[in-house]
C-alpha cells in the first residue's frame, strides 16, 4: 500500500484527489494543509474534519506563517519586491514555502509519494513539482487533476457516485488568501480588458475619512505600528486592518507565467503594498544612491525567480545576503496618510537620515563647499563629455 | 563691451543678474527665456516687457516644448522613467533642454558669455554649466548669484537702489512648471517629515465622481485620448486637464542630488504619472519578459543620468536606441478609472496583445501542450537546482 | 507520401535518419546542409553525392556565412561576446542560423515535416526545435535519433543491412567547424579535469617567431587587416590564417547548457578571439565609461540568450539596436603582437580616440583644470560618503 | 606648531614635501610609509633613515598587506575583478587602503594635518582626499605638489639649496609595486599606441619550458599551491614566483580615470591574473548560471567603484556580502599550464563540481529525463516566442 501525502484544501479538486487516490488507487492518504496566514481557526477545523470524513488516514494543518515571513516576506520588503512594479507576489511566494513544508512533511512520515491538485495549465504545478523533485528526488509525484483532465462536472459526478454529497457550487471568483495578500481570479481576468467589480474583493471600503498611520522599521523589518512595538506578523496584521478599511492595495496584474503565456490576476494586498511603500520611502532617506540603484535591480530579479519557483537556486541566497546587509541603517518611522483606495507618504524620521540640515539645505544653503569648489566640481565632472564632444565634433 | 546672454525668468535672482551685469559690469545683456510648456502667453509677454524695461538689449522667448518632447519626454515614457520609482523628472529633464537651447542661442548671436542665476547649492548650476561647457567651451559662464552669495534682502536693496520698485514678496512656495510636471518647494520640504498643505499644489481637487479615461499609444508614443487622435503635446495637455481635476499625481520625493546630499521636493504631475502608468500597463501585455526586465533596468539608469545632467554622455543615445526599438509593438489603448488623488488601470486593448485566448487560458486550459509535456518541462527546468542540491547535500 | 526536409551532414546519425525515414517510413526526403563557413567545396560535393546515393530526392547546400555574419557575428563583435568570458559561441550561434535556414527552406519547398539528427541529451535539439516550432508551427518535427535512442553499433548495423557499407570509424574527436571557430569534443572533455592533447586541435603551431598584425574596424565591424581593406568575411579568414599559425585561441570551456547540466567543450577560435580582443581594446579608447559598462552587461546577456537558442525573443533586437548605436565611433586600427598560443595588444589609432593629449596627460599635466578646481571636485564628489559616515558614526 | 603626518616614499616629490613643510612652513613632520607588499626590508630601512635625516620628527612603516588582503584582494578574487576585463586594480585598490592607514595613523597621533605628494592631474589625489575627508573631516589636508605645481627641476633646486644632495635622476619608468601587481608608466604609455619594451617590466622571462601549477581554493580564497597548504599571502607570493618566471600577466590598460580623461598604464601582475583565472575556472564548475551572471555584473561595478576611490560607499559592503555568500561552494583545485607570457586552464577538481557524471553526460547520455520529456521541455520553453511571433506575424 502506497503512502501518499496529499496537499489538501477542502476544495473540489483536492477532494477529488483524496477520493480518487484512496478508492481507485488504494493508496493510504495523509492530507496536509499548509497555512500561510489565509485560514481561520474555524476553517482549519472544518478542513480537518472533512479530510478525515473523506477517508484520509491522518490530516495535519501546518502553520508556516512565521517561517514564510523569515524566508520570504522579509526579503520581499528588503527588496521592495513588486513583480513588474505591481504585484507583491502574494500567491507565488506562498506556494514555494507550502511546497517546501509539504515535501518536508512527506519525508518526515516516510511517504512514498506526494500528490497535489494542480492542473497542467498554470504556475503552481511547476512550483510544486520543482521543489518536490529537488528536495526529495526519491519521492514520487502524483497529480490526478493534471493527468486526467476532468471537467468540473465529471469530478462532481465522481464524488457523488462515491457518496460525497457536499454542494460544490462554483463561487464566482477563485480566491487565494495569505498574509501577504489575496489573489482573485474571475471571468473578467481571463481577458485583457475586463475589470473586477467591487464585490469581487474580499475587503470593502468601510472608512472614507482620511487618517494617518505610522509604520516603524528596525533594520528593514517592520517592528511597530502607530508607536506600538509589535512582532512582525502582528504588525503586518495591524497594518492590514488599518489599511484594508480604505480598500487600499487593489489592482489587476498582467504577468509572465513560468510557461510563457501572459496571465492576469486581480489582487488585494493592503498591508503588503503599504509596508513596501513605507519601507521604500525610508530607504530613500537612509541609503546611498548606489545602494538604491542596485537594490532595485537585484530586488526585481529576486522577485522574478521567486515567482518562477526558482527559490532553491543558490543565487537567491546570495541576493538575500546583499539585501540583508543593505538594511543596516534602515531603521526609523514612516508616516502615511490613508484615504479611500490610496495612501500617501507624509515623511520619515530616522537617526540614519542622510538629509540632515547640518550639511546644508539642498538648493538653498551649502555648508560643505563654496562657489569656487562647486565650479571646480562641475568643471571636472564634465571632463569626459567635453573631450568626447570636442573629439567627435562634426 | 561684453555680449552676455542671460537666462531670464523675471524672478528676483535673474532680475538682479540683469541689473548687476548691465550696471556694475557694463555688459550688453540679451535675455532669453526657454519655455518647456510652463508659461502662458500672458506671462511670456510680461517677462518680455520687464526684461526690456530692466535694461536688456533684446529679449527672446524660445518655445522648445516640442523638441523637449522629442528628445526627452518620449524616451521617459518609453522607459517608464520615474526617479526612485517616484518622480517623473519634471524639472530635472527640463533644465537640460533649457541649457541646450540657451547655449545654442548664445552661439547663434555670437555671445561672449552666458549667465544664469543659479545658486551654488543645487543641481541646476551643474546642469547649466556642464552643458554650456561641453557644447561651447569657448563661451564664458557668469553666475552672479553663486559668486556673490547675496541674501534675498541684499538683492532687493540693490534693485531698489537701481530704481526697480517691483514688489518682491516671497511667495510661500517656489513653483517650477513645465509640461511634464510642476515642482513645489516650501518650508515643509526642507525637512524629512513635513508634508505640503493642499493649497501648496497648483491644481486643486475639483471633481470627485469617478470617471474613465482611455489613452491611445502608437509605438510607445501617446497618440490619442478617449478615442480622439491628437498630436502628442495636445494629448498630454488633454490628459493633464482630465486628471488634474482629481488632484492626481501629487507626491513628495526625496532624491540624491548631483552634489551628494539628499533633496526633497513636492510635485504634481498628473499627466506624466497617468501616461507612464498607462504605458507600463500596455507594455505588460505586449512585451516579452526579458524586454520588460531590461527596459526597467536601463530606464532607471537613463533617468539617473538625465537627472544628473549627463544627457550628453553617448550612453544616453545607445539607451535611446534600445528604448526606441523596444516600442515596435507598444500600440494599443489603455483604460483607467480616475478618482480623487488616484487612478486605476482597468484594462488594455492591442493587436499585439500576447495574452491571447487562442493559445490557452492561464491556469485553466492549455492548448499548446499536454500534461506529459508539462511534466517534461518541469523536470528539465529544475535540472540545475536538482544537481546543485544533490551535490551539495550536507 | 510525407515530404520531409532533413538536416544532413553526411555523418552517421544523419545518414541513419536518411535511410530510416526513407526506407522504414516511406517519406520523400530532401536533404539540406547549411554551411556557416566550415565546409570546403570538396566536402560539399561529397555530401551532395552521398545524399543522393543514400536515397535523398534532392540535396541542397545553403551557404549562409554572410547572413550569419550580418545577423550574429557582427553583434557578437559589437558586444565582445564571450560566454562566461571564455567561449565565442562558435557552435551555439551557428546552430541558430542553421535552424532558421532549414525551416525557411522547408517552408519554401512546402515540406510536411523537418527532421534533424540531434540526441535528447544536448543543446542542439532545443535550438532546432524551438526555432522550427516558432517560425513554422504547422510543420512537423521528426527526430529519429532522439526517439529511438539507438547505439552507434545499432545504427551501423541498420545501415549495413540496408546496403550502406561506408566505413563509420568513430574519429577520436568530434569536430564542429564554422567561420567563428571550431569546437572539439573528446573523452577528455567528458570530465572536469582532462585536457585535450595538441593533436586534437585542427590547427597546429607552425610559426614561433613573433610578428605583429593590424586589424582595422569601421563602426565596430572589421574592415581590413594589415592595411588592406577587405570585406568582412575575407578579413576574418585573413585573421584566422595569420593567427592560427600561432595556435592562438585554444581553450576548454565549461558552461551551463540549456537543460541545466554543465557541459565542457574544447575549441579553437583564433580569428574570433583575436578580433574581439582587438575590438575591445579599441573601444576602451573611444567609448565613454558608461558605454563600456552597459555594453559589457548587455553583451553578456545577449550571448547567454543566443547560446540558449532564444534568438527570436524580441529583447535580442532591442539589444542589437543598443549595440549597433554604440559603435558609431568605433573606427580605427589596433595593433597586436602574435606569439605562440598568445597575442598582446600593442596600441590603437583612431580619430575618435578620447585619450588625446590636447586635454592633458593623465597624472602628469592637466590642461582642463587647476589645483583648486581639483580640490573642489574632490570635496563635492565625496559629499554623500561624508554625510553617510558622519551620520552613521558609531 | 602644526603636527603634520606626511605620506612619505623617499621619492623626489615627498622628499620635497618633507623639507618644504618643515623648513618653509615650520611644521612638525611625522612621516609614514604604508607597505602593501611592494617594499623589501632593506628599502624600508633606507626610507626610515632618509626620513629622519631629512628632518622628520618620527617615521613609521606600516605593513598593511594582510589587511589589504582581507578587505580588498579577497573580494577582488571573489568577484574576478579586472577593470574593463584587463587590469587587476593593482595600484588603484592599494591607494585606498594606504589612505585609510595614513588617516588612521594621523588620528592616532593627534595630527593637525595630513600631507601627500600627489599632483592635481591624477587619480591618487582623489583617493587620498576623499578618504581623508570622510574618515577625519577635522584634519586638514596639505598638498604642496598639487598647490605649487613645481617642475622636477625646481623641486631638485630647492632640495639642493636645502642641503639635500641625493641624486634625483629620473628613472625611465615610474614603477609602483604591491602584492597585487606592479604598474609601469613611461613615455610609451602617454600615447595610445606606444608599447613598453621588455626591459620596462620588473620581471623578466627566465623560464621557457612549460610546467603545470595547481592552485587550491577554500570558499573562494586561495589556500594552497601545488598541494602545499599556505596562508593566503604566502600562497600569492608562491604563485607570483612560479608564474613571473614566465613573464605572465603583462599588459597595457587604457582606462577611465576618476577625472574623466583616459589614462594608459602598463602593468605586470602574474599572481593576480593567474589566481583570478583559476578562481573563475573553478566557479564555472561549481556555481549556478545565475550566480555567475550576477557575480560578473556586480564584480564589474565593485571594481569600478574601488578604482574610483569610492570604497566607503555602503554599497561596497552590500556587494561584499553578496560576493562572500557566493563563495560557499568555491572549494577545490585548479590546474593550469604555464608557458612564456601565457597560462592555460587544464581542469578543476572539486567536491562541489556540478559537472557530475551521475546526472548524465552532456550531449551523450541523459539520465535525468527521456526524449518525450525533452520534447515537452522544448515545447513549453518556446511558448512566449511562439505566441509573440504568431501575434506579430506580418
Amino acid at each position: 500500500m502506497k503512502k501518499v501525502v496529499l496537499a489538501y484544501s477542502g476544495g473540489l479538486d483536492t477532494t477529488y484527489c483524496l477520493k480518487y487516490l484512496g478508492v481507485e488507487k488504494g493508496h493510504e492518504i495523509h492530507t496536509v494543509l499548509v497555512n500561510t496566514g489565509g485560514f481561520s481557526e474555524e476553517e482549519l477545523k472544518d478542513v480537518t474534519e472533512k479530510a478525515i470524513q473523506m477517508g484520509s488516514t491522518t490530516h495535519v494543518n501546518l502553520d508556516i506563517t512565521q517561517e514564510y515571513y523569515e524566508k520570504a516576506i522579509k526579503f520581499m520588503v528588503y527588496g521592495n519586491v513588486l513583480k513588474n512594479n505591481t504585484y507583491p507576489l502574494s500567491v507565488s511566494a506562498e506556494r514555494v514555502f507550502q511546497s517546501i513544508a509539504i515535501i518536508e512533511y512527506a519525508k518526515s512520515v516516510d511517504a512514498d509519494a506526494v500528490a497535489h491538485g494542480s492542473t497542467g495549465a498554470g504556475n503552481d504545478q511547476i512550483r510544486f513539482d520543482m521543489i518536490f523533485q529537488t528536495l526529495a528526488p526519491e519521492i514520487e509525484i502524483i497529480t490526478p487533476i493534471r493527468d486526467l483532465k476532468l471537467s468540473r462536472e465529471e469530478e462532481i459526478a465522481y464524488l457523488v457516485k462515491n457518496g460525497v454529497d457536499a454542494s460544490w457550487e462554483k463561487s464566482q471568483y477563485s480566491i487565494n488568501k495569505g498574509i501577504w495578500g489575496t489573489s482573485i481570479g474571475g471571468v473578467e481576468t481571463l481577458t485583457s480588458h475586463g475589470s473586477l467589480p467591487d464585490t469581487a474583493y474580499p475587503s470593502q471600503l468601510t472608512k472614507t475619512e482620511s487618517s494617518n498611520i505610522t509604520i516603524e522599521f528596525t533594520k528593514g523589518e517592520i517592528s511597530g505600528v502607530n508607536g506600538e512595538e509589535l512582532p512582525q506578523l502582528d504588525a503586518i496584521l495591524k497594518v492590514e486592518e488599518l489599511t484594508s478599511a480604505y480598500a487600499i492595495g487593489r489592482d489587476i496584474h498582467v504577468g509572465d507565467t513560468i510557461i510563457g503565456i501572459k496571465g492576469r490576476v486581480g489582487f488585494e494586498a493592503a498591508a503588503a503594498l503599504t509596508i513596501i511603500k513605507a519601507h521604500h520611502a525610508l530607504e530613500k532617506n537612509v541609503l546611498s544612491k548606489w545602494q538604491q540603484y542596485h537594490k532595485a535591480q537585484l530586488g526585481d530579479f529576486y522577485g522574478m525567480l521567486l515567482h518562477e519557483g526558482q527559490y532553491l537556486d543558490p543565487i537567491m541566497r546570495d541576493i538575500e545576503a546583499f539585501l540583508h546587509n543593505s538594511q543596516e541603517t534602515v531603521t526609523g518611522s514612516v508616516e502615511l496618510a490613508l484615504m479611500p483606495y490610496n495612501s500617501q507618504v507624509l515623511g520619515i524620521k530616522s537617526k540614519h537620515d542622510l538629509m540632515s540640515n547640518e550639511f546644508g539645505e539642498y538648493g538653498e544653503v551649502n555648508k560643505l563647499w563654496n562657489s569656487d569648489e562647486a565650479k571646480g566640481f562641475i568643471k571636472i565632472l564634465s571632463t569626459q563629455n567635453k573631450i568626447y564632444h570636442a573629439v567627435n565634433k562634426k
